[in-house]
């Protein structure tokens, strides 16, 4: 093999662990942003609770001392397996002999892609900044109209999904909306704001055990949640969400409810899952190809038992040490022992001092799950020099409720009934593949 | 007088000031943002040294524990006198019998307002939030074609105006391109990096002693900006900017040169200076209506030796306090003494550990200045209870770099040339009066 030339393409978990993990190769880290984005931590700069600062870094920095690294800031459009290059929107194409593909998913609305401008989802910074603006212009207008009329529609929230995305976004709303807005928006009745979480399924939580499932759906009720089980989503408009026959007229409607692969990894030509995942090699090559890896939300992992392996940071970052190690020293593929999910448990967060973990035989919730959900989930993941100022800095923020991020950038702009319309999406808004 | 129904027009430091100290009264401030912003900081923002969240607190927090301060989150249209209320875009109409005008400044581009669209300006977090995206995206974009062809033009910032805010962008400037994004993008030339301030008049800081602006000069040239005194700028296109006879290419053109005070205040239809200031009385009120009082950037207030006092926090803030005091004691027109400015001093800040500072009798340049100014002009004019913490953290952030800033929300989208045109600025656009 010739010297390495490995392009990576997405800067997330997946993909930073491997360049991290990549010693003596060229490596093209390829990202649409120019950071790396602590995704766990999403919904809570969507709820307000910390800034986008906060957790993203610039990829530039993380790799500062690594000058093998080369981080590029470009979309690619399409992998040449043939030619051995990825072709960018914007730059010139660039050849690999190794290829680690790790794109993540956008959300899925099965099939329903006009919903999204009613419903818009959560993964990308600029996603997490349009639903804060929308929540807390929902807030002020609401407060304006208290004595003209109900602020029901304005106060109401749905989310549609109950995974952990779901689950998390409807507590952090429900605490920041009583606990920080309450007290911030005086003529608002807070009897009047109504967050639904609205699950196709029969249980919220699908990827936890029954008796964690029970226990977050009391902690979310004891919060004032309101859950739905088994009520699939049938139509959403931009003034409501019908829920089987009944309508829920609310102006802020949040999608958790599915994901979908990158659609650049189409143009890998090889077999993909329902939700367009490839599906990988047991060493997380594609079929036929020994030198390009998928990993992360992209990759159909099957894991114990033959369900996938779910789309979380620690898989994505394990698949990212596995394939740098597999690269680093060159192994044949007849040589290649099959990637192994290490299980690290799966955690959700509540509230503040409210989450349920799950490892494979302890089970905790309240509390205690919650101050492991600190230790592993940050304290773990995160591989930066700082990781002990910014964890402090986040514990601090989160449990004093950061004011500084509840700033809004827009300004009343229409007259009248349209005026808590955003201007438009233009940040971010072409971030959808 | 009956029940005093006070109307605040502001948010900054002189509403604020002013809804801070009034007592027994019923109060309406009105502010198109939700936040109070620390103006003096905003160019930190700009130039990726701090995040949004770090230099604005929500105005409805602020006053959490002042149950008589109503905070409004709306745009005055009109004030009118006769019906003595206050006409909003979004709201019903509030009606006053007191009415403290603090609406603040935009930028004048002298009769040439298609300028605005390639040099814009910095006077609210958005402002702020575009500039960053603007700079970081052109040092990507730099950073990308560093093989095919030149990156003069993508890599020179000119800034337009000799002021303190254009001092202190220019030498925050060139530490962050210089010592911050130098390290992440190995194969620029920083030798390509050119930061040009342009003064039309015949010094930089003209509200200084020729001394200080002399220092001034020194400390930016070692820091690598190139000066350019006694030339006004004769055309601005979004490639370049005529400076005389000499056309400099540029991607990055910053307007700092001129305010002209909110178009707000014609309506209360008495004189204005050519700035749009209304020329206020000896108590700050306007001519013929004494419980009107206009203050901040938008007062034409006399000085000692009869030049207007300069727009700066502290003549707000002090105005703030002054008509709240007369609010409150309901002195009588004839029983006023005039505001006097307790002269608080004059800084600019020109990088870490490089300012100069103008006091009465006191003039202080270079570390001592810039350490006054960290004392004075944060400890000092911030009230709020965490100003320990909120300082520290600056101080640390400030000297550190905070990574975290420099993230940029949009992603490469058109190819080819204009791949670093920002989308649109529909964030915070419509700021503009």
């Amino acid at each position: 093999m010739p010297r390495k030339q490995v392009v990576i393409i997405g800067g997330g978990f997946g993909g930073l662990t491997a360049a991290q993990s990549l010693r003596d190769a060229d490596v093209w880290l390829i990202d649409r942003t120019n950071h790396h984005l602590f995704q766990p931590l999403l919904y809570q700069v969507a709820t307000a609770a910390l800034s986008p600062g906060d957790i993203a870094w610039p990829l530039r920095t993380i790799f500062r001392r690594h000058p093998h690294v080369r981080v590029v800031m470009d979309e690619v459009l399409s992998i040449d397996r043939a030619a051995r290059l990825v072709r960018l929107r914007v730059g010139a194409p660039i050849a690999f002999n190794v290829l680690i593909v790790a794109p993540g998913s956008r959300h899925s609305y099965f099939g329903h892609d006009a919903w999204e401008q009613s419903a818009p989802g959560l993964k990308t910074l600029a996603d997490a900044v349009y639903l804060r603006e929308k929540m807390l212009l929902a807030f002020e207008e609401a407060e304006r109209r208290h004595i003209a009329s109900g602020t029901r529609d304005r106060l109401t929230f749905v989310i549609v999904g109950g995974g952990p995305t779901g689950v998390e976004l409807a507590g952090a709303l429900a605490e920041i909306g009583r606990k920080a807005m309450g007290p911030d928006f005086p003529n608002l009745r807070l009897d009047d704001l109504a967050i639904l979480l609205v699950e196709g399924g029969s249980r919220i939580l699908p990827g936890f055990t029954p008796d964690l499932s029970a226990k977050a759906v009391t902690a979310l009720e004891r919060m004032g949640v309101t859950i739905k089980l088994n009520s699939p989503v049938s139509e959403i408009r931009a003034d409501g969400v019908m829920i089987g026959s009944e309508c829920v007229r609310s102006t802020n409607i949040i999608w958790a409810a599915g994901n979908k692969a990158s659609p650049l990894l189409t143009s890998l030509a090889v077999p993909q899952d329902g939700s367009g995942r490839i599906k990988v090699q047991r060493d997380l090559t594609i079929p036929g190809d020994s030198w390009i890896f998928v990993i992360g939300d992209a990759a159909h992992c099957a894991g114990p038992g033959g369900n996938p392996l779910p789309g979380i940071a620690p898989v994505a970052a394990q698949q990212g040490r596995y394939v740098a190690r597999l690269i680093r020293e060159e192994t044949a593929p007849d040589q290649r022992r099959p990637f192994v999910y290490a299980d690290q448990g799966m955690l959700a967060t509540i509230g503040r001092a409210q989450a349920v973990a799950q490892f494979s035989r302890l089970r905790l919730s309240g509390l205690s799950a919650w101050l492991l959900w600190c230790v592993v989930h940050i304290f773990l993941l995160i591989e930066f020099r700082s990781r002990v100022r910014v964890m402090s800095e986040w514990m601090w923020y989160y449990l004093t409720f950061k004011p500084g991020a509840r700033i809004i950038y827009t300004q009343p702009r229409q007259s009248g009934e349209e005026e808590s319309t955003l201007p438009s999406r233009s940040v971010g808004s072409d971030s959808k593949e």
